[in-house]
């Protein structure tokens, strides 16, 4: 069985797409991670309403996350 | 008596229908899950106002979940 | 007094009636609970603006849940 | 001083008004409860919009409880 | 300094007046508290959009609660 | 680095600028504060949508307030 | 791997943007969070619907941050 922390483990240094709960995508690489789902990512695109912005480094809190996609 | 995460141990490497608190639905395999009920899904399909949309493999945190459907 | 966990304990393998936060109904068999009022239910039956929908068995998150009403 | 677990302690078999977060109204009969203010609850009639619904017994969540009155 | 719950503890038997989250205003003897700012409140009179309403004593869950006002 | 709390601390008996989750500013001294950022505050003005409003002393509940500035 | 709590140690005295969950955008120096990713910030200035307004310093609780970026 894949725990959720242990697949989020082998995706560090991988690109990773969010789904915000309020609608927003972040694509991005991940840095690092916390217990509380907290991301660390860097080269972040954000993209909203199909309007795009980069981020640079961010922090995102897990308590906004919908889902993590692997791609 | 039926405990859910028992159910939910079941379950793995089965297909899941989940039903989302934004209305989304989420069809996957299932490869694991944690006590929060944080899913980590395979072949994911993703259904929003009738679009499908094809997001491999994904974490999903277990806050979003309403209902999770075996199928 | 009937403490709220007793009472689901006597009504496994009854019918229920739940409300849900986004105003669906949930019509179905109890098989099993756990602490946050998480439920497996079987032969589910879902009712949302009038229109119905057969799901089998289900996992429902407790959070989403108003009321249990025995039926 | 007056506990608020007290006070529901000593409404057991007495009759409430509760008002929910969804505006929802539901009087019933309590016949217990949790520290959670979990409620069990008995000859329910539900009232929302100006429409009444008997519901009989139920468990009501503690979380959709804005406050219960004592009639 | 004045904690919160000491300052709630000097209320007892005073009048307060509460603003909720839903937008309705409480007015009422406080009886009692707990640890989450549950409050249990007597000759009660909620207002809301200007239309007032007799409550009688009541328990009113903290989490509803956004200021609690001392007149 | 400077804690949250600390920082808190050092305002005891200071005026300042509260933003609240549904958009109210409240602007008072502050006289104490606990670890969940519940405040106590005395000559308490309130501003919602231009108007204002004297409410004297208030506890308010920390999980309302978005953000604490100092004036 | 690079922990969300130690990439904020790290960026103590930054300049930081965060994104608010009502769609508010924060700029300002770092000064000091706590676990809770609550945040201490000085020359703050905030943005919300094209309109900026200066703050000085300010506490941010951190349930109602989206994400933080570096810049």
């Amino acid at each position: 069985m894949s725990l959720p922390l242990d697949v989020l483990e082998k995706a560090v240094n991988q690109k990773l797409l969010l789904l915000l709960k309020d609608g927003r995508h972040i694509e991005g690489n991940l840095l690092g991670y916390d217990e509380y789902m907290n991301l660390v990512l860097d080269e972040v695109e954000e993209t909203k309403d199909e309007t795009k912005r980069r981020l640079g480094r961010i922090i995102l809190r897990g308590s906004n996350v919908v889902s993590i996609a692997f791609i």
